[in-house]
């Protein structure tokens, strides 16, 4: 954690470096593996806490291993600033934050005492899971998912943002036509209501009692049942286009070395030469 | 609001009008930005006010505030149909109509006193947020997105009166089936069941007690796992479809006479001749 | 009725089939109008009849409207067999047996007395309402939509027959997990649960109480959300190909006449000539 | 079951063969049809007896059918065993083992007393209804289904793993808010409602009941509605590209090797020599 941003790694750094930051060796896919294994363990046990029958029982058991695994992610944080030529950007890098945040709380549960507090700092620690993404980050098929919900995005928040109007309109009307009585106690319970409808999740814990309610409510769900179709198109549009182009991706220019050519071009798009 | 549809405007107009209905200048852009948040605000506080517990303790500071954005949007209203060339036109236009609809609801609690009505006139309020579509108005995806749902929108009909059809059916013979005991008391109760059942949204509230009506029940909700598919299968053809002429139409090259070139195309892709 | 099935006719069933059949003049255009409008309404009579509030205060006016409905009905029956070529084909066809149906149910009701059969006669009558497909079946994108669904009817067959042998099998597990005393009282009742759940309907009238079950449910509900992308994938894939090959059929060969060429075609694809 | 892998089949061995493998022959098509009826009501039988109502009074003879459709089943499985030129390929095979698997658990609770033993058995029994695969198998419509959703297969799995994280972490969140009162009694609880939720189903055995726990359950759930866009864009993608290429592959034009011709065309659409 020295100040300088770049420095020379040493024999043993290297060494370090390719066991914790690469897979490529075998030491260093035993050491993903274990992590990712440790990762889940502790989840489970954070999980197991929370259930009041096995905190009762192994309520101790359960907070040795708590600290077990704390301890032995901030070993491996350390040992990550240690190893690597840029520390300070590894720190401030989304990896670095949440592997420092999936160690903290435990410490701060040491210092704080306080029931209410503990337990926010047990779903804190259950970002650390995030750190598994490090492993599939750069596969091949998860950059095609993430860049095809990342050009969706703008299309699908105005899409959103319709049903969310629609949400509150209907949400008020409901309120108007149902009233408390009915269980639709205020606008916000309302809109709460409409979401759980047009997303077709239906609880059941609110439900029209009043005809005209009844007949709204039958309206909102065939509206739910056929927009639920637009963000599903603007995805599979997304895809389909960037499936297409992977294809193109194939053909390569021989005189400019480009790739991206369609399946039907006969001149590479970019220089004029014939493909 | 004169009668004479097109005036010419004097120049604190026309600066107004640059403000108020452009969004190029930096006043403008802070105009439409104060606006929406604005709009936000009035309708959190119409929400509040439906919430019992902040209704008794904070009612009178919320209707100070309702009546306060009232006026601010009155006078947001004036300033629009003076600023325009055609203010007649602007006032029938759909945005000059909920522009109206928006402010006119709390001049109406004024005269009229009764509780129940007061109610009516908050959802009526609520339109204002509608005031939003006209910053997104303009943008490419949402005219996509509409175009696409429009082409869509006689095939989706098509499709919805079969649904339609199917759970008055269903409805019906649930009706038989079941009977009163059950829930299903009415023709038009089963029917709402029905529309539960097949848009998948399941509220509970009304079940299916008997063998033959929980048979039946499977059977409408697997039909409605599988043609959920069909809206999907229309917008999403219809996406793609636009998507892929978006692409194509707008090169053509010089030489062959050609389209379907892409975006980063210099060279004609059939020809070889630069585009 | 006649037996003959071809005959020749006379001057006002030639007018008379103009009027019933077709829509192309103005009075064969009122009629289709009048008859839905008449389908409608009698459709909602039989409806509000179930309403047992309804029924108490209105019972007889509305037993008379149903008699006028189905005297309606009949004549327009009869007067269709008077007025066309092959009175049998159309006593056959499945329009034919639609509207037969649609009448007869009203007629047993006045014979055989009882009410628990009368109750069946009502729903039945419902079917009356399918005489509106009469309207669309030759509208252009109902046939897209039918031919669409026709095609991917097979694989939805194979993907349903899966989903069933599923529900099945989870059934039989669940019932073995949770047990009569959860509401898992045999295997059928616990197929019925794991259809409300896989298609994501959820009742909640039987839900999973033990943690084994509520594991089991949670991987079902997951493989639910995952699978109902099959028969969407399969629907959109047939109505695309339909959407491509409709785009090709407008380029004619100046040659052969033929249609259906690619866009990138550039030989006639039949007899060889330059398109 | 002799230890040799290949024999020579002699000649009633091979017409067995005809008959139980093969369904070319009336004898083959009987034999499987009249199999698959077995199954089917082997599967009723299992199912009937679970009823409680049913159980009592026919219990006996449905327990009498379990053994005539077990040892009906046996004896199949021997004929198979003895009709092929390598039997332990078949044993070993996964549809030998669904064979197997479908009438060892009968034998087992022949030997095994203990009524809770005996309800696992019948769960396992209803295995035997893929057998009812081998029928379809080889259907060119399920192949495609198939080899489209083990493509997708690990896109899917990703976007699976995303779900899970999320559900892990909102669940966490959600009873850190709502708590043991309102249902949320355990984290694992709270992920059991946040999947229940995100996959739509909503039972509403646990619903959120505080202002904060309805406001995150409302994102969970738009959330959810829009995320069910990716894996149905996945399998579409999938399934257009293997409709594309099934449709395109397999001409080539012998004069311009040019691919992609249609199932119709008589010339190169490239080059318009004959294909």
């Amino acid at each position: 954690m020295l100040p300088e941003n770049k420095r020379t790694l040493k024999n043993w750094q290297y060494e370090l470096h390719e066991i914790i930051y690469e897979s490529g060796t075998f030491k260093g896919k035993l050491f993903d593996v274990c992590l990712l294994i440790a990762i889940c363990l502790s989840v489970v046990v954070v999980m197991l806490d929370s259930v009041p029958g096995i905190h009762q029982k192994y309520g101790n058991l359960l907070y040795s291993f708590e600290w077990f695994f704390t301890i032995l992610f901030t070993i491996e944080y350390i040992l990550r600033l240690i190893c690597i030529r840029k520390p300070m950007a590894y720190a401030v890098s989304s990896i670095g934050i949440i592997d420092l945040v999936a160690i903290v709380p435990t410490y701060i549960s040491f210092f704080v005492v306080g029931s209410q507090y503990l337990l926010v700092v047990r779903a804190l620690r259950l970002l650390r899971i995030f750190r598994i993404f490090k492993l599939w980050h750069f596969m091949d098929e998860s950059r095609f998912l993430i860049s095809a919900i990342y050009a969706s995005l703008r299309k699908i928040s105005i899409f959103m943002l319709f049903v969310i109007i629609l949400t509150i309109i209907i949400g008020s009307l409901m309120y108007l036509i149902e009233g408390g009585e009915n269980g639709f106690t205020s606008i916000p319970q309302s809109i709460y209501w409409a979401v759980v409808t047009i997303t077709t999740v239906g609880y059941g814990d609110i439900s029209p009692a009043t005809a005209v309610g009844k007949l709204l409510a039958t309206m909102l769900m065939l509206c739910g049942y056929a927009i639920i179709a637009v963000p599903t198109g603007i995805v599979t549009t997304e895809m389909a286009f960037r499936n297409r182009n992977k294809l193109g991706e194939k053909r390569v220019c021989g005189n400019c070395n480009k790739e991206g050519h369609e399946v039907d071009a006969k001149y590479c798009k970019f220089c004029g030469s014939e493909l």
